[in-house]
């Protein structure tokens, strides 16, 4: 399924705006460029995209380990990695403009120029031999981490994909370097099942090899997942084989052994990494612009987001048919707060017709949306309706919990 | 219960490092002075304080709309809010010296002097239009944001109590200026809830009332939190009520109406703001500190941390009583794997003898081991061991979801 409409990204950043998924930084003064906030809605979706990582990547493995380190961190850190000498983009004069932001830490004689972290990897990497230390992991074992990066973007552009300040969710999985293949394999197949399961299509995501020649020197093998944006085909995600090679620098550089000992075969060796890396706000932005959807419904025109169950904002809404009627609004107050015992992410919604109700509910992606009538308070069954299909059928009010899991 | 040792502070730094609680930043290039690295333990720690927040404060209530603005916003917001201006501590020579991280933003003549954020609070001043116009909130309503902190500490010191890195949890609660009383009132109580539900004994929390010369221009009252540390009294967490002063500011600097329609009395005006504050490293720290204990059990030293249920990094702990008997790991196993299903933070142990199992869970806080042993074959019930007070029941395994929770 195509999208071809030339107004998409336009009709996504205002809907966005306009529901309370992400606002321009700094509105009511201009607007700062490549800076974005999110609204209540924005933190909802990104917080279940960075849920669902944690729990097939983090605590759906118990040989990773999460690790959360400082954004500003030892300028000697930068010095090791190369992001000091090689992090540019040429300005438009040819100019080299290094793209991390650089701050002062400290005061007076004691001021160190330091940086903004580009990435999260670095801060695993420098603590390798704490997790080491405290856990002694058997290979292969990972690190993940989730937090800001910073990017001092020449060109901010295309809404949250090219920003300059953004949040990655990465890992770094140590191997031998005899299993790196296999392992390289399985993170592929795993990326492709999360892929899935945050509801992107197959047919939009594209694996690029990258050849030898845009390759980062330390790595022998990356694959781009791209993705199909309004603006083209872009990265989404990575996958790269980095060697030993930011172990090895980094005791290089700090004179630190970052060896692994195998007790098995008393062999000492830097262990080779594979990195899955996700960008959490060009999820957030693949995410809407496959979800974002114009159609007919009842022979009205109308506009909603297809998002998957596993990430949309709101699970479920719950209405009383009429506003006016005390006891429709009890028994859906009832209603609501049984089922958010079970999920936060339950609305409870009595403003304006049913129709109106559903419309909204259809915008911010609510998969479902529930009706409490006058036949409820006979019989305790409800309206369920299906926010893809409009179709609505009758449900018991204790197979509820069920039906919208 | 006073803390008179005074290697207590030395001892939970090390316990931390040693156990994979918090690192120090950069620390194989020397460290870096004022930023810390949360490691696995300390990244469960931190998320459950988070999520009990969450839980408590967001999505418990309805009137809470949860922002996540960005780290680096248009310098203008912080010329408004004053910051750049008097946000500074004297240096040792009297020089006033703005403890705001700055930075560049832009290349070339594009260029523009910007901040790290001092505070999450601001940017939720900054968005007060937008949540008014995508969810027209009837008063009081409030804001909240999770978000990184950064402050060029002069001196930076006592672990993570002043450091130069921080997370913060804030409300912004806007009300009419008749209510102020009341809602500051009311914030206090569950603010004390909030105290109890962490584990921090209601002894160790005392109230200062901020008086009028020590408060910000802009409060008409504030209330200190504040907690003994072991390095002294201090503050934990703050209730400001911040007049109007925010929003009138930024209305009257960026020329845009902050104003908020009442539809009932057809009123306007500018809505008054109670600010509920909270560090999360300060939160983490204070945790520490209360749940560090040192006592003898079955007649030989032990030290545990004695952390709340609703926060330890580690639930429960499954241990095999043998690790050399397939039928006892396997049960261990089956128990384990059911018992994450419920809860992620469930670990499986199978080093050493069970003794030393005890002490090492013991010693990162785990309320609770399960142990598999000949009878679980026999009769499917476990020994369950509380962490206090190490005594010890026999359990059915179909029981144990309810007794660990």
């Amino acid at each position: 399924m195509s999208k071809k409409d030339p107004d998409l990204m336009e009709k996504i950043v205002s809907l966005c705006k306009r529901r309370g998924f992400i606002y321009p930084s700094s509105e009511i003064y201009g607007g700062f460029s490549g800076f974005w906030d999110y609204g209540p809605l924005g933190v909802e979706l990104r917080y279940n995209i960075k849920q669902h990582f944690w729990n097939k990547f983090v605590s759906g493995k118990s040989e990773i380990y999460p690790i959360s380190t400082s954004i500003i961190m030892s300028p000697k850190v930068w010095g090791a990695s190369g992001h000091v000498s090689t992090f540019s983009d040429p300005l438009d004069s040819g100019e080299k403009f290094n793209t991390m932001f650089k701050t002062s830490v400290g005061a007076g004689e004691e001021a160190t120029l330091s940086y903004l972290r580009p990435e999260t990897a670095q801060g695993m990497f420098v603590n390798f031999k704490n997790i080491i230390d405290s856990f002694h992991p058997e290979l292969p074992f990972g690190m993940a981490q989730i937090g800001k990066a910073f990017r001092n973007e020449i060109s901010p552009r295309d809404f949250l994909f090219r920003s300059r300040e953004f949040e990655q969710m990465e890992i770094e999985y140590f191997v031998k370097e005899s299993d790196w293949e296999n392992t390289f394999e399985a993170w592929r197949k795993e990326m492709h099942e999360w892929i899935g399961e945050i509801g992107l299509s197959k047919q939009s995501v594209h694996e690029l090899e990258v050849p030898t020649e845009d390759r980062a020197h330390y790595s022998r093998r990356t694959i781009d997942f791209e993705f199909d944006f309004p603006f083209g085909r872009k990265e989404l995600y990575g996958l790269a084989y980095r060697t030993d090679f930011d172990l090895r620098n980094h005791s290089a550089s700090s004179g630190i052994d970052l060896q692994y000992f195998d007790e098995e075969s008393g062999e000492r060796f830097t262990p080779h990494c594979i990195e899955p890396t996700f960008g959490v706000d060009r999820t957030v932005l693949a995410v809407l612009a496959s979800a974002y959807t114009e159609d007919r419904l009842g022979g009205e025109p109308r506009t909603y987001l297809k998002l998957s169950k596993n990430i949309a904002p709101v699970r479920a809404a719950v209405f009383p048919l009429l506003k006016n009627k005390p006891e429709l609004v009890s028994k859906a107050r009832e209603v609501y707060t049984n089922l958010k015992k079970e999920a936060s992410n339950i609305e409870f919604d009595d403003n304006g017709n049913i129709g109106k109700r559903y419309r909204r509910q259809d915008e911010i992606g609510t998969p479902f949306c529930i009706t409490i009538d006058f036949d409820t308070l006979k019989d305790d069954t409800v309206t369920l309706r299906d926010r893809d299909s409009g179709k609505q059928e009758r449900v018991k009010i204790t197979d509820l919990k069920e039906a919208i899991s």
